[in-house]
């Protein structure tokens, strides 16, 4: 038992009091975690853009004061009741999204969507008692997709916590926790491109590098990075990627210029932009008769999907994922393994 | 070799001389069959809604006069230079698609969209020649979809023609080679229903029962069909079916409907209507997590499939099939095979 089991903490945190406006640092109470909650001291904790859109606000229910961070990694201080997979000194990584391991989908071997745990942007508090584990001077702080992290103790789900390798570096693995592992996990566990393929990955940020990562890592004779910004061609071939389309360089739209390059179109292709027009050009870049499309990236809400539907009769099958197929408790262990092997 | 092997055969044919005017029946001559070429006795011929389609040739281009069917069982009565799969006698299905056996899409497990053979509604002519080996008085009579069995004797493209079991009664499997083998492969090959899931089939003409029986085959649970028309429900039964929604018997989206029956969704299911709301609401009416929905009508050309992409990004797959993903040649046998066992 650590010596602050059971005892409010206090700590330092980012505190988001307004949207759009600076964090601030700030001295905040953490309450001990209660039924299945567990209290982790965040080490490693950084940025994704998810963060910035909801501290923003626009268009979302605007939920202040409040403490952001999801991509990060921790050790275990201490274990509220019922807690039995994990115990204080225990290396951790904060998921967005959780895994029950009760439910239909914790059950079923094709989905990672928790109908307990399930990512959810408007819930501000713990599931437990509808209550913050934050608040200063008594006034409470919001909670942000269950994880918090920036803050140097924070309490989460036992569902929301992968327990990982304690030999893993956590300022290296603790993004694994988001957009790596959904990219990587959107090729590996929902494209599946067979070896030799032809793979194209639309966008090439974090989440789109993992991609193409992960289609390298599967074999792909021919991964084609798309994106606006030529500026990240460079970047991307470290990560596997072998050609580049710049749909800006063409007068046609990219999945003809695609599916010339590559005699009738790709074998498998990710989205990992959530702009919906590069959403159909990504369906529409695979090849009829076996051609698999991913999307990956989250779209404006009125976005609306559009395509013939004899692109699809032509035996193109269209997908989604959500963190890469991954589950989180079962799965992420694996994936800072995979990271481990390489570099050890 | 028969008697007739390499000479005109004189024979009656049901000939559309115009859109949407009654056959007639003629006597036609029909020229012996060239390079990879059968000629073929047909014994049995179905009519299917696609026969109705262009003879209406409401839209389509035009191509009279035309013999249409493509249903159809019969025997072999000589074959052109190179055909080694087949011989004299041996009992045939013609199919409206082929497989050469040797494009990247023959030589794919997951595709049956021969690029040599696909189907071809506005080729009216053979591959060999680009020419029709019907005629009466020397004027040609255009083939359709490769097959024209509405004939009692018609070339076909050795790569258009299934060998089946000599002993299968043709007046019944001459069925097999069109709409009761999509449906059924569409369940079967494509949704692939576990045992014990559920399964909702959107119109219960014969493609529809056809799936039904599909997932009926693979141990559904419980099995959805959905028309308009409730007169149906009684014979789709007999497929399978176990429950019935007439969208027309509620206020709101089928798609919620069956969410609502079956605690947020079915497991697969299976469109067969080719009506582009239907197709949206096969789509959204299957789980997140795991629903897989499988295109098979085909839909008017200025239809546009829209949907919000959220309903993919949780976890959904959308896939089309054409003729069930049965490769004509390879698979249909064992589908023969199947109504074998069965009946004896």
């Amino acid at each position: 038992m650590s010596s602050t089991a059971g005892q409010v903490i206090r700590c330092r945190a980012a505190v988001a009091w307004e949207a759009g406006k600076p964090l601030v640092i700030e001295e905040v109470e953490v309450a001990p975690p209660q039924t299945n909650e567990v209290r982790v001291k965040i080490l490693f904790t950084s940025l994704c853009h998810t963060d910035v859109y909801f501290w923003e606000a626009k268009g979302q229910n605007p939920l202040f004061p409040r403490i952001y961070g999801h991509e990060a990694g921790g050790i275990v201080e201490s274990v509220g009741e019922g807690v039995t997979d994990l115990k204080p000194g225990d290396h951790v990584l904060p998921v967005f999204t959780g895994e029950c391991k009760e439910c239909a989908h914790c059950k079923s071997e094709e989905s990672n969507m928790c109908d307990l745990l399930r990512i959810n942007t408007d819930r501000g508090v713990m599931l437990n008692d509808g209550k913050s584990r934050f608040s200063i001077n008594g006034r409470p702080i919001y909670h942000f997709v269950g994880t918090s992290t920036f803050s140097e103790y924070t309490v989460i789900h036992v569902g929301c916590l992968a327990k990982i390798n304690p030999l893993a570096p956590l300022d290296k693995v603790c993004v694994l926790s988001c957009g790596i592992s959904t990219g990587l996990g959107a090729t590996l566990n929902v494209a599946k491109p067979a070896k030799g393929s032809t793979v194209a990955v639309f966008g090439l940020g974090a989440v789109g590098l993992a991609a193409a990562e992960g289609a390298r890592i599967a074999g792909a004779s021919r991964i084609i990075g798309v994106d606006l910004n030529s500026n990240r061609f460079k970047e991307a071939k470290k990560f596997g990627a072998t050609e580049f389309v710049n749909p800006k360089d063409y007068n046609k739209p990219v999945q003809e210029v695609i599916a010339e390059m590559t005699n009738g179109g790709v074998d498998r292709s990710v989205e990992c932009t959530g702009n919906i027009d590069a959403m159909i050009s990504a369906f529409e870049c695979v090849h009829d008769g076996w051609g698999v499309a991913v999307l990956v990236g989250v779209p404006h809400k009125d976005a609306v999907f559009k395509t013939h539907p004899m692109n699809l009769l032509n035996e193109r099958t269209l997908k989604g994922t959500f963190f890469g197929n991954y589950k989180p408790r079962s799965d992420l262990p694996s994936v800072v393994e995979k990271y481990m092997s390489k570099v050890q």
